[in-house]
């Protein structure tokens, strides 16, 4: 066995002690959840291949606008019966869907809040993807639909569920980096040719929604706290048009209300780290990568020890222990750890750092 | 040879190519450069161990408040006669010792001014060391005082010295990471238990003027712009009462004129890396550690090649390497590659990062 094995052992059986156990314990002995899924881009590829790698959570309808292309691709693929796919039009008739459970929004962010609303009404959970949606008063929305609705709500914060940044959320929690003092941290991506990503419309702003969320988010999640102050700066050096309607980069500073403060920085167009430092007065973590799909790496000196952690697994196993997780909280009535309030809240701070730099939102 | 010896010795051969030419060849052919170390804490400490390590620098007379004590101890220690030991009230007497030729300032901030003056008065070159002063009039006199006396004013900013800097700025200029995009840093401090850097008086502010200036000068350093926008938040969380007169923390963001952008951190009292991402559009470069005395470490992706380079030598290294800057700019008359006016350019960026996070200084 080489270091590498070693620690991916490690860090799987202290993921899966850390799991909750109603997430440990769904699944072998219950019915996987069936999920439809919505929109059947990228990321909702990724969801279906970690649902086929789960334990309890299984695909049985597709929601498209190529129902004879992509939407017959992949109900081969994953032996969904036709009558089992939606267009957006046909969506509403998932309510009489009995083999239909939950939802899985991979839609574009403005439509976030219209599908999780009418899959509320159709009595489906919902597990949306990040952003939320592109306003705070979608969120507010949805939150209150699923609520009136007696559906769950939980929004895709997958490195939430990384077995490695749930270890260095222990060790914080633990003291052994005694108290928090500051974050840094960053998030960027290299440019992307054409994405709806780049349209104000669909995705409601720039880096920031994308990837500046993830150390807004971790920041958030690590602390319990809500950031009440923010100051940012917005630029764009492409010249090429591509980001004509949202920024290209975006770097903010926050405070917490216990007087914590951190700098964050996101960007489409660039290559770097993707990283978070969280420093304490008697010790202090490093993620990086910190949010990939896999790798997460964490390092650190804690309770004076050296930490060296390696996230197991390979994409996307953050999809799957998502989807297990979502599932476990329908078949045992409980709430999912990051609920629709997570999102809202993530997007309240959006909202203030747009604020902050002058920029519009959505 | 193993990996470590092997990257300390490209370093040095590196390195070596690197300097420039005045400074390779001073030094064996030539007499060195005669400093007064003026206040004996602990940079000079550092600096007389430099120079004793150089090729080209000597310490031949100390300025004390100490003389019987401290004065004593490193006049044995570095053949210094007793004729050439100085109080603060004998300093201006300098003039007449022929055996000094240059001073080193390795006084508390708010005492840089005041001696640079009367060394410049003196005839005497000056080394300085970083923060210059602690405020942007300060900084002015300084420069103007060194340019009637027709002296040479460097600024201490020891990293930009050190092979692996000057190997990261040479791959940036090369264009092999593409257009600059944006830069995160942050450097943080274990806490002091008393020193003269938690007085606003001597210090003329917190985390900022000692280590916030580390990200700062590489950042103005590599772009060779001066950053035109600001934003702040300071914070202290430690309720210890050490940090009364000035911040514990301290973030901020800045625009560069060209568009790039930048957060970095600054802190007293907490555990964590010292670190600079260098992001552009086609590779990136990380530093970390990035500030310390010794053990500089380079990585990243640059023509599509990984980068992973470790700094040779071991402290004092960086501070031999100035002096003999410095040195070499004294015998062949060249301006210092960091000379006044870098260190009035960073405390305008200080000023202005003060401003914008509400916080007085000096």
């Amino acid at each position: 066995m080489n270091r590498r094995d070693f620690t991916q052992l490690s860090a799987l059986t202290f993921g899966w002690t850390l799991l909750p156990s109603y997430a440990r314990t769904a699944g072998a002995s219950q019915k996987p959840v069936s999920y439809a899924a919505i929109g059947l881009g990228t990321v909702s590829d990724i969801f279906m291949r970690a649902c086929a790698n789960s334990r309890n959570a299984k695909v049985t309808a597709l929601v498209t606008g190529h129902p004879d292309t992509k939407g017959a691709k992949y109900a081969a693929m994953y032996g969904i019966p036709k009558t089992s796919i939606y267009t957006y039009e046909t969506f509403d008739r998932i309510l009489e869907n009995k083999d239909v459970e939950a939802v899985y929004v991979g839609l574009p962010n403005s439509m976030h809040c219209e599908y999780t609303l009418r899959a509320a009404r159709a009595g489906k959970h919902v597990f949306c993807e990040k952003p939320m949606a592109i306003s705070s008063a979608e969120c507010r929305s949805m939150i209150e639909a699923c609520r009136q609705a007696k559906v769950k709500l939980m929004i895709g914060y997958r490195v939430q569920y990384d077995p490695t940044w749930m270890q260095a959320i222990e060790i914080v929690k633990s003291g052994k980096i005694g108290k928090l003092q500051s974050f840094q941290g960053g998030f960027v991506s290299w440019q992307r040719t054409t994405s709806w990503r780049l349209s104000r419309k669909l995705c409601g702003g720039g880096s920031l929604m994308d990837l500046g969320i993830y150390p807004l988010n971790a920041i958030r999640h690590i602390t319990g706290e809500e950031p009440v102050d923010f100051t940012a700066v917005v630029a764009t050096r492409d010249i090429s048009g591509l980001y004509a309607e949202v920024e290209q980069s975006l770097e903010w500073t926050m405070k917490l209300p216990s007087g914590i403060i951190a700098s964050c920085g996101c960007s489409y167009g660039q290559v770097g780290p993707s990283f978070l430092n969280i420093n304490g007065d008697e010790g202090c973590l490093q993620v990086e990568p910190a949010f990939f799909y896999d790798g997460v790496h964490l390092r650190g000196q804690a309770g004076g020890q050296a930490i060296d952690a390696l996230s197991p697994g390979k994409a996307p196993y953050q999809f799957t222990l998502e989807a297990e997780h979502f599932s476990g909280c329908i078949r045992n009535d409980k709430e999912p750890e990051s609920p629709g309030e997570e999102g809202l809240k993530d997007m309240l701070a959006i909202e203030a750092i747009y604020n902050a730099a002058g920029a519009p939102i959505a």
